[in-house]
């Protein structure tokens, strides 16, 4: 078997799950990681695992103990709100993880490298950019650019990595009109950044997702189940 | 109290030590961090935390449980034996972590954002930018342009951090001057790649730190226990 293609950040949330069925729609051997970083719930990469068995992807979860170091976000911080409302409101910026996503291409990364995949591919798209500095096009390229400048013996000769966001240009609603038609089963993702048993349909992630669904005049297998 | 000045990337040996006690001299309030990565032994991480002990520093060790994802390092495999011989010669390419660098600068940052430090701090030195592309100049810049772009809301108003290197030009026999001079308890620090009860004496990072000692006219402290 040749080498896996691309190592592929995977939540289990709508956009990465799609990212993956994406990847493997184009190229042979994507594989798969995610990661505990001291999310309250573990319901997204629970969701992740359960879209790699069924879509036969190897997948790596790994563990960072790091929440302790990242105080004051809501995803991380129980003495933080999850906030309620839209999701490109200011209020959402309690959702942040300081360099987040820096430390998982990072880590991801560093597999890449280990295994001699090319590309690391995260979901980052057109919504985040407002409040997610971490998931707009110029850092992209500064995070490529470390990379191959941190691990290239010979800068003349660098190494094949890229980090690359397929959907940085795509709109949730676009992105999930491409899963549909990829024929993701949505039934296996999380959103909701809480981490009951039914998604709470009231914080900026699960608005966010209903309005993707509404836009594409679509019912959200998610909440069918949990009516 | 004001907020920490500097967070100083804290191995436990000779280099970050040094460094850490040269941050400590020079500025108020600097704290460490310390990673067990996947190492085969966990005897530098002890002597980091010992430092910390004896200098009143906060210090924060992080578990990361990549090991499985960096196969094919001597640091990090027990597969891969470990290489004796000079530090700089092409065999030490078998103690490279893969990117390593970059995901514990990477968490350190979010940790310096976190609680509003300026600096993040390692001990890349000259002497190791043959053989580890993560300690070079180049990186540096590189690595502190990710972390700005990719944690600033306002690309024009960027974050004020850096990740600095203040050894990058420095050998280890200078770093180890300066250190003599600033009182380093070098008995707390560990070198050896292997983590037996006393250093190896043949692996290349302790050969390295005994040319250093040489180089001065020194005892190694560490060694002397050892006899």
């Amino acid at each position: 078997m040749s080498n896996p293609s691309t190592v592929v950040l995977l939540s289990g949330g709508l956009d990465s799950t799609t990212l993956l069925y994406y990847v493997k729609s184009i190229e042979d051997g994507p594989v798969a990681i995610s990661f505990r970083y001291g999310q309250l719930h573990s319901k997204e990469v629970e969701a992740a695992a359960k879209t790699c068995a069924f879509l036969q992807v190897p997948h790596k979860i790994i563990n960072l103990d790091i929440g302790a170091l990242l105080k004051g976000s809501a995803l991380t911080d129980p003495l933080v709100p999850v906030p309620q409302g839209h999701y490109e409101d200011s209020t959402m910026r309690q959702t942040v993880v300081p360099n987040r996503n820096m430390i998982l291409l990072s880590i991801a990364a560093a597999w890449a490298i280990s295994i001699k995949a090319r590309k690391v591919a995260y979901a980052a798209h057109a919504g985040d950019h407002a409040i997610y500095p971490d998931c707009r096009p110029e850092f992209l390229d500064k995070v490529t650019e470390a990379v191959v400048v941190g691990n290239s013996w010979d800068l003349d000769n660098p190494i094949p990595l890229r980090v690359v966001a397929p959907f940085i240009k795509l709109t949730k609603t676009d992105i999930l009109r491409l899963g549909v038609n990829l024929g993701v089963d949505y039934r296996l993702t999380w959103t909701c950044y809480k981490g009951e048993v039914h998604p709470c349909g009231r914080c900026g992630a699960c608005n966010e997702r209903a309005e993707a669904f509404e836009h594409l005049g679509m019912k959200d297998p998610l909440m069918e189940v949990s009516v």
